[in-house]
């Protein structure tokens, strides 16, 4: 197929691939250039279970091109991406990336994507393994990850008693947002450009012992509700007055858990509730609504 | 995010996962719901390797709706996914899938291109664990696939002296695609709609001990091309006065492979060449042109 991109297809090709083969590992057999990647499963580590999870971003939906650099966009679908991963209790190891290209990308700009990708992997030792690549007439990027877990943790497992915790306090993506629709684009909009994800703490919510976790994509309240409903539980929300928490701003990937009182509190868990009998969140005694969500994995 | 789709968001996940929870797997620890998809993963069978591919198909660019039924657009792009494991010496396993849908997709689109990726895997026995949706202009459709491989075929495999075997003769797809073009669209476009891909073929090439395997997604010269470049060879095709072969007409996902003579010939093999000192590729003695490609993985 004959494409008329600004930069050949060999061109756009070799540019990502160069970026990508300068962060690999020893446990990538065979990379990018043969029909699939083929990487070596750790079997102690990974005891016979795989985790995986997808997510797509298609421009002016997921990202707005001239708020956000190539290079923000990449590392923040990835972000998403491995948020999932983490949000199971696993540890991401190999991504595989698929990118429709419009017919400007430039070898540069397809190298800025792929730098995007590889700087948000590279802080959770994650490598790309292969992708593809088309056109199409908006920039749409998907990534795939494989994982590795041990004990899986759903959303389904929280107990009445249980202390509801979350990683950091979410809405600074939903305020960077509202800022860039007013047309502000400073410094404060930079979490929404590309989130901070605190990976580490999701790891120590695992080693924990959390009953469920999740991660906030879609809004804290919409998150709670999940593991609410797939829990058969209620959830009690309290914040105190010093404290102003956005419930409905997504794509901030907090880690939201709940875990035994029983068990020791994790360093970098925020309590803001408990899990009670009964069904739906309240907040402060009011039951909070639900805004709906996008993903089916 | 609100969508406007004809459908609601929620209608048309609940469709497609109503068709793709209907095709499980008791190997599907846990399935489309949570943040992401636990498999179990054969420790035996996989020996500690795992097999990655990613594709994307975008409208109007790998497939036309006016032409291919959503069924088939689906089958097709997870043919391709597929095919590409194979080709590799692995077993597709588990799938994810990431769709951008239009604005007036309706839950029955949804269900009918869930079916075609669900009636697809089923042949060889591949499970979708989860995945994403989005709103888009055009549809695109993204399938990732995780599988086993004991020992992996890669491209630069072929030895001097090896045959070079087909597993059905490529063109089916590409005069399929010349009568679409020409508006008629009749029986003898199946083919370019939805490829049948040889998958036994491509089995029974590994376990026969193939030197070097690739599937022509992007045609026969182009796929032989990578075989002598990566294996630092030169390849000889001779064709048989009865025979006309297409030589460029990509999509067939024909298992294109090398073995040595001193192997039982795989049963489902055609003879089309050797594998020679040199390099590149001649056909009857012709140096023949490679026409570009467009994966990277």
């Amino acid at each position: 197929m004959e494409w008329n991109f600004v930069a050949s297809e060999t061109e756009l090709i070799t540019a990502i691939k160069a970026v990508f083969a300068s962060a690999t590992s020893e446990r990538v057999l065979i990379g990018i250039g043969d029909d699939a990647a083929v990487v070596s499963v750790p079997k102690v580590r990974g005891e016979g279970k795989a985790v995986l999870a997808t997510d797509m971003a298609v421009e002016d939906v997921h990202f707005n091109r001239s708020w956000s650099s190539l290079f923000e966009i990449g590392a923040k679908t990835t972000a998403a991406n491995l948020a999932d991963i983490y949000a199971m209790g696993g540890v991401p190891e190999f991504l595989l990336v698929a990118a429709a290209l419009p017919t400007n990308f430039s070898a540069q700009d397809a190298t800025e994507l792929a730098r995007g990708i590889v700087d948000e992997a590279q802080k959770v030792g994650a490598v790309v393994v292969g992708g593809d690549i088309s056109k199409s007439e908006k920039l749409v990027l998907t990534i795939s990850v494989y994982g590795s877990v041990k004990d899986p943790i759903t959303r389904s497992g929280a107990q009445v008693g249980d202390i509801v915790i979350i990683s950091d306090f979410p809405g600074k993506s939903a305020s960077g947002l509202a800022l860039l629709k007013q047309g502000i684009n400073d410094e404060r909009c930079s979490f929404h450009k590309r989130p901070i994800v605190n990976y580490p703490a999701a790891r120590d919510f695992a080693l924990a012992g959390v009953s469920s976790m999740i991660d906030t994509s879609d809004g804290l309240v919409s998150e709670l509700t999940h593991i609410a409903n797939a829990s058969g539980v209620g959830i009690e929300i309290r914040t105190h007055e010093d404290e102003v928490i956005d419930f409905h701003g997504g794509e901030d990937h907090v880690f939201v858990a709940t875990i035994s009182p029983h068990l020791p509190f994790p360093r970098q868990a925020i309590e803001i509730g408990k899990v009670v009998l009964g069904k739906g969140v309240r907040i402060n005694a009011v039951p909070a609504v639900h805004e709906g969500y996008k993903h089916f994995s």
